[in-house]
């Protein structure tokens, strides 16, 4: 019986394959209510569970929906998931970066659904940029350029999807073993061969605390090994935003600019390096210093640039006009002084309420809206330096963000 | 936001009034879902409450309905509450027994939702027995008769009433401060002075560990000092069935025998004599000793007797014809020895099977149904001796009954 499952979880019992597909399989068909799933749900997060259970789960996951298979692309498909936080364009520049350099990328993106847009939204503020590509499209288009990014396919984990919307009202979305199945089991169902995880840690981040970041990493790795998939991770900090532009024609512009060798120093760089080199090491089975030589050489000599303008024109996209048409407001400094952190929470609900991010599936992003930070962690400001320029359609008031820049 | 208050519980923080009542209240407005409160409570399940916090629950239960003032009625008004159990028909014979000693007794009884009827459903079985009386037709009864027996009014502790059926099919029943909070919000609501809780533990009972019974106890009584209500409580087995009879009509059957001291020896009449001495010590403000004399005296003078007689009369009822009609089979034993247990909860689950108790509200009773044991545990039995009668109108598969019996 169903209650009889559920009280196992609550008592921090082990739970059978059987048994959880009797409450998965059966929240599917309907027959498992929504509110006996997230009580379900809240003993997992509180509880815990162990790594056989997760395996199980990851597999329920998977068998919900079709299984992917790009086989047919020579050479090591090296798959990256990010957890998501503010100012994360990283696949914008990773992609690009790594395809230059020889290895397949076939990525499947998702919607943002949070304070700002997914990747699949950001390449949705290029104007003409298509990101309905159907299976045998993006198959062609990396036999033939390297690279392609689509939105997911809705049948990709369907049982995932449906949970995690569950998760999402109802408090029970921080647990790392349900975190490890609904990330593992579509990165496994969307065929990659290897996988690199981008954990980001921090208050921005969907995980606060490094010890949870670090059980999610090894947690990862060992369901790559239980699936036969090599897994790396790579632990990020989520405390302030990743580089410089926050909204989604902005974050455009900012990988451009990466891709130009025109921004080299922020985090943002310094992060899509890292793991560019660790998806080329993966890729050519090099180690991750000589991974690193070729990403630079790549970027510096633009041929990751030409890449992405390639991907670009190949999915419909054309970035001749990406201009910002919105109103204009700065941010400025209240005091002398050092810039000692930037609330990436803060910014993130900023950007949310700006209209860059969806608080439901329903919600439409406006493209244009955003922040760009003019100083990052570390500059030194005077009083009036201009912090941050907030690009808005409707007027928000900026006063209860004051407290995102903390001034030293 | 909701969300954040489940959150909260989830990482085992103290919540205050307030956001207990956003929840609670937010829930009967129909604003909180059904997905969001059963996570809230499988999160309370796990982490628990503080005293403090189930204070205010019982507030919030207390004022989401009507209550009750029976001042009018002079005297100390005890009342008692028992957790449930296998063969439980103690109200049926305290009830007479605390009133015929002069202790006004002002009842309100549940339906039974389990294994067997509730004390309203074993009334209901006596034909005519009418158990929807109003208030003022309770009090009028009373000050005549010195006791009534009606069904909980629907305005009682509404949203315990709300929350207790979701509850029950998302596996956060087993909750000691939820327990304690269901109870103590009737009882309160309802008027009492003062209130025993009878406190049953084992297989057939709401709680199987004697810690968490002890803790119910402790929580309890400290409710009733916050509310400046007298609780006292008695914790009692419900490993094995109390007394012989399980199902509506056969256990008024019993009750009666113990009524007319018939039954003499039972784990049932032990518990009634010492609840019913509990009570009137309260109710008297005398020694629990003295009590039960008094006791033991109006049962063997046979006026309890006439106040039960008294009791069914003033509500309509007629026990002139008790008698069932039903087919019966005998369970045997299988061998010689004596019977070391009875499985009260196989027991219940089998008078469930027989249509003696509901497992959705819908669902109707019958009265004559139910199971008679002719030996209890101690019993020296012989191969093809009977142990229990089970009285039917489908006829049910006893093969897997056959352990209800341990024979040594």
């Amino acid at each position: 019986m169903i209650v009889d499952i559920i009280n196992k979880k609550r008592l921090g019992q082990e739970l059978s394959y059987q048994e959880l597909n009797t409450i998965f399989g059966g929240y599917m068909a309907g027959k498992v209510k929504d509110y006996q799933m997230s009580s379900f749900l809240m003993a997992v997060c509180i509880q815990g569970m162990t790594d056989e259970e997760t395996f199980s789960l990851i597999k329920i996951f998977i068998e919900s929906g079709e299984i992917l298979d790009f086989s047919m692309i020579p050479g090591i498909k090296v798959d990256k998931h990010s957890t998501g936080g503010i100012g994360d364009k990283t696949t914008l520049i990773i992609a690009p970066i790594v395809a230059s350099l020889g290895i397949p990328v076939v990525k499947m993106s998702g919607r943002g659904l949070g304070y700002t847009g997914g990747t699949i939204d950001k390449l949705e503020s290029i104007p003409g940029f298509q990101i309905d590509l159907s299976d045998s499209e993006m198959i062609e288009q990396v036999k033939k350029i390297g690279v392609a990014i689509t939105g997911q396919t809705a049948n990709l984990a369907p049982m995932d999807k449906l949970i995690y919307a569950l998760r999402d009202v109802t408090a029970t979305v921080s647990s790392v073993p349900l975190i490890a199945s609904s990330i593992m089991s579509k990165k496994i169902a969307a065929g990659a061969d290897k996988i690199l995880i981008d954990i980001k840690v921090g208050n921005g981040a969907l995980l606060q605390k490094m010890e949870d970041a670090k059980r999610l990493s090894e947690l990862v790795v060992k369901i790559g090994k239980y699936y036969n998939r090599e897994v790396r991770t790579v632990i990020s900090d989520m405390n302030i935003p990743l580089g410089y532009a926050i909204g989604n024609r902005l974050e455009v512009l900012e990988a451009i600019d990466v891709l130009q060798g025109k921004e080299k120093e922020s985090n943002l760089v310094s992060l899509c390096f890292d793991l560019a080199s660790e998806m080329v090491s993966m890729g050519k089975g090099i180690s991750k210093e000589d991974a690193r030589k070729l990403v630079e050489e790549s970027v510096s000599s633009l041929q990751a640039y030409h890449k992405f303008l390639q991907l670009v024109e190949e999915q419909g996209g054309d970035i001749s006009d990406l201009s910002i048409h919105r109103e204009k407001e700065q941010i400025l400094a209240s005091k002398d002084g050092v810039i000692a952190s930037i609330d990436a929470l803060a910014l993130g609900k900023l950007s949310m309420m700006l209209g860059a991010g969806r608080e439901s599936k329903e919600d439409s992003i406006d493209y244009e809206v955003g922040v760009v930070l003019k100083n990052h962690v570390g500059s030194f400001v005077t009083k009036g330096t201009v912090l941050a320029e907030v690009y808005y359609n409707k007027r928000v008031d900026l006063q209860s963000f004051e407290n995102i820049f903390l001034i030293k």
